[in-house]
Parts: structure tokens; sequence; C-alpha cells
């Protein structure tokens, strides 16, 4: 059975896309520990990331890397964090999170909540300072 | 200043190596959060990991998936977790994690503590299943 987020590559699920190519897709996690925290995933369905070939692997982090830049010139915080747990939804995937402090990244936090419109909002202005 | 982490390189200050190329280096956290706990970096001494170039990136998220293979081999767990924060040392560095858990990526938790020889062994272990 396709995965969630493959789901999502092939538009079967709605999602709030930041940037997309021919192999790699990020958008906006809905149960966000910040504001602008973003999921970057190959489309190509793995469920560990350490499975991943090497092309796929780091053009992902590469792809990733402009994610992040473009979410550091939207989202203020001390610089983007990186996460990979993997637990739960089996299709690898990014997480990076704007953080202000360490324990930004824990996942057995609270997760926020926003409204449609405002994940609207956050996921059209980190695409707009996206850079191919 | 050279950070923490280019002493290590020039071998001024020892580590607990499990892996080693021209570019990168992985060594065990000495504050883990659980068995098996791996920096990996590159050499070359670059705060924010998504500074680093292209290649470098790349080429780290290729030695990690190395390490992480090694670790899978060693340290049982569901699989290994990834995580990059980079508030303290202001040198990029990569955290591999076996995982149980979501929550065993909390930075916010306890540190475990494990003796000189514990860690020689782990590091020793790891290092016999790495892959160049």
């Amino acid at each position: 059975m396709a995965s969630i987020f493959s789901k999502i590559v092939n538009g079967e699920i709605p999602c709030y896309k930041v940037a997309e190519n021919d192999e790699y897709l990020a958008f906006l996690d809905i149960f966000p520990l910040k504001k602008g925290h973003v999921l970057v995933i190959p489309k190509k369905e793995v469920d560990y990331i350490f499975d991943l070939d090497e092309n796929t692997l780091s053009g992902l982090m590469l792809f990733a890397q402009k994610v992040a830049k473009a979410i550091d010139k939207t989202i203020p915080s001390e610089r983007v964090g990186v996460a990979v747990i993997g637990l739960e939804v089996p299709h690898a995937h990014i997480h990076l999170v704007p953080l202000h402090g360490a324990h930004d990244i824990d996942f057995s936090r609270p997760k926020l909540k926003f409204t449609e419109e405002e994940l609207t909002e956050i996921a059209a202005l980190i695409a707009a300072n996206f850079q191919a």
C-alpha cells in the first residue's frame, strides 16, 4: 500500500507545498513543533533513510539544504535543525525545524496548531524564498 | 579559535573514533542519549551545516550513511535516527542515535554515562563493522 507521503506525491492527499522537483518534495508538517516546520521527502518510497541509494540520499540532503535556506529567510530562528526519526510513516523524511533552543527538537512535546489559512500563508512565504 | 571538534580532528583532544577518511570523522558522543550515539563531522570547520558547500554536505551524508549501517550492525535498535541541532559547538555535526522510540531524540533528557572501557569497546565494535 502506498505510504501517506506517496499519496501526497501522487496528489491523492493535499499538502501545503513548499518546494518540488522531479525527485523530491517539501511540504509543511501539519503537526509542527515550530512555525515553519517542513518535511522533505524523496518521491521514491523507501522506508529507512539509510536504505536510500547514494544518489537519492545525497540529492535529498542538497534539496533539504535549499529548503532550509528558504526557511531561514522566512522564519526568524537561531538556525534550522534537522531530525530524522522515521518510526511512524514508512517513507523516509527529513524534519527541518526552525530552532530557538535544543529542546525545540523533541517529538514528545505538544504540537502546535495553525489554521488552514495560516498554513497556506506560511507555505507560500517559504516557497517564495525557495531557490531551485 | 579552533572548535573542540577541530581539536579532535587535529589530535589535540582524544576521541573514541568510529571511522575516518580524508574529509570526515565519526566518533562517540561522550554525553550519549543512547548506547552507540555517534557524531559525524566534516574535518573542515564550518559552523552551520547548511552553510557547507554542496560537495562537503552530500559527502557528509554519505559518510554518515556508512556509519549508520555500522551502528545498525552493532547496536540493537529499531533504526538509527538523525539530529542536527548545532547550538552548542560551532562546527557542523550530525548526531546518529540508535532509536527505540521517537523520544530517544530529545536533548533535554539526562545523558547516559559509560566508563572509558565501555566507550572504548563500543567504538571498537562499531569501527569493526564500518565499511568504507
